[in-house]
């Protein structure tokens, strides 16, 4: 088969790659519907993280099963299933207190490069949740995004312990953060404060749900969301970037007491520790835990309440990959939709 | 009258002060039972934080109130009562979140100096909490415990999210960690490891609730932790130091999806944003919101069902301060309480 492959930094091509087989038993092959470029590609595609050699890409994935190892109980065959970007067991006290991405056999899908028409998916039973009927092809695009951004941005959301009549700050106008805002809307908040200086993620920004946008970056951010919250900075503050920056403007946005997911992946970030004992704000972060949210965010695209494949503004065919990372790189879209024939 | 004056490095004084007089309407003037020395004293009094000049020390008190300002509606006068290390007016969005360390009109008790027989308490109403009784004298070291050091622990307790079944390690066997231990015992923690090479606070760990010791430190420390929890680390972690190595052993002893509460006041530490990232700890600290719990506290003590004042294995008089930090420094106490006639 064809799929993407990195080979050095901005050097992504379609190329040619070994067909995923049955390793374990607990394997399947899926054949992927739909599969995207993360915004977390665009660290190793800019030579930011370095890779080795030529590197399989991609980790969010969603598609039909077509092939299944004799262990693997719950997941059938020609069933539409939707994974993390994390394969779990789903059973190990990790799991089992909800935090899959830590998973004791975690396995990192992006080793197994699923901008692809086929995918190993290892853990199958655990990582993987099936749709009763295959969907229909408009909503492929929204349970492509539950693999990966819809569920980081809901676990953002989540440790920053949005709730009804919470005023909520989101650090990163990236798919993630705009999911963050729809997540922060579904889970009833008063106000959700956007960051952003971008036209088309304002726009998206407000049809997910956010009342206020604030352009200003840094301590000038903080001031505003000061403003905004008559000195005391907001309840919850959702950080998807990764760098330093936009760490501090998350802590220094939120009040005493209050709460910051974290979830850009951290690039040379260091956090002062005074600052964060006198800020006496909680921290959570990392790798977020798809699969303890996947069922309900399948439900919920299943019904029509949510439409997290929006933030979809590029689709390209997986052969015109290089364009893909490219519009992102440049911020000419928001996130690539590759389709696989 | 005569108090503790830190004047250099390793230079505290019992000398002469001002008599402390009613400022703003809401404050009491109160006559300390007892008033003790602070671990976060030794910092100054190291000279790691330094002074401007003749500086009144000490933060934790308890007494009898003596003086009462004309806007106080509830603290009465011959009322014993205790208070937090911060004035706070309880009435704030910060205080009703229940961090009254942040109160928006917050006084640090420590500017105002409670080594001393005489004590300005402001916010009178919202910061102090009285008992129904003047307690017996065996009573005052724990009343005395709960205006920081053991509101302090179990401020660190409750941010790890210590709860029956979990699996708790303390980092520090200092007054707070040590009180830490009693905290999680009072939570119903299945297993308390407390991290501490000194065989008198193993003893008193030991009595408040500890059942495992670890003598390791550092990365060791940290491989005893996953020995002890099938590699997983522990569900909740007490820092209790505030250096950099104490904050990198809590972090790596926490199992992934675990809590953290640090409480040691950060000196130096820099948390590398990447390594949180990927370690998933919930992570809360800052100054303990002491008069959050305050009533609950009390009336432990009151019900004789936990006796923090252990603590104190060093008793002076006031004018003896000089020897009671001395024996702290040298960690040749663990706490000095100083009697005030």
């Amino acid at each position: 088969m064809k799929g993407a492959v990195l080979y050095g930094p901005f050097d992504v091509r379609y190329g040619e790659r070994e067909d995923p087989k049955i390793v374990d038993p607990t394997d399947v092959i899926v054949r992927l519907s739909a599969s995207c470029v993360c915004g977390s590609d665009l660290w190793p595609y800019r030579g930011i993280s370095p890779i080795k050699g030529p590197t399989p890409m991609g980790h969010e994935y969603c598609g039909v099963v077509e092939e299944v190892g004799k262990a693997v109980k719950t997941v059938k065959k020609g069933q539409f299933v939707v994974g993390s970007f994390f394969a779990s067991d789903n059973s190990c006290p990790i799991c089992q207190a909800g935090y899959q991405g830590r998973c004791v056999n975690a396995v990192p899908m992006g080793a197994l490069g699923a901008q692809a028409p086929l995918l190993r998916v290892p853990l199958a039973d655990g990582t993987l949740v099936g749709t009763r009927e295959l969907p229909a092809a408009h909503m492929i695009p929204s349970f492509l995004a539950a693999s990966d951004v819809l569920g980081t941005g809901w676990f953002a959301a989540h440790a920053a312990a949005v709730a009804p009549g919470k005023t909520v700050a989101v650090v990163g106008d990236g798919a993630v953060g705009l999911l963050g805002v729809l997540a922060a809307k579904q889970m009833g908040a008063e106000r959700i404060v956007l960051m952003s200086r971008n036209a088309e993620r304002q726009k998206l920004g407000r049809e997910f749900g956010a009342t206020d946008l604030v352009t200003e970056r840094g301590d000038d951010g903080v001031a505003r969301i000061k403003d905004m919250t008559k000195g005391l900075g907001a309840h919850s503050v959702i950080e998807a970037v990764g760098t330093q920056e936009a760490m501090m403007q998350a802590i220094r946005s939120t009040r005493p007491g209050g709460h910051i997911g974290f979830v850009g992946v951290s690039h040379g970030v260091e956090i002062p520790g005074l600052e964060l004992f006198l800020g006496q704000v909680h921290l959570l972060g990392g790798p977020a835990p798809v699969r303890r949210f996947l069922p309900d965010l399948m439900d919920l695209i299943w019904k029509g309440e949510i439409n997290p494949g929006r933030v979809f503004d590029l689709v390209l065919p997986l052969a015109q990959v290089a364009e893909g990372y490219k519009a992102m790189d440049e911020r000419r879209a928001i996130k690539t939709l590759l389709t696989v024939d």
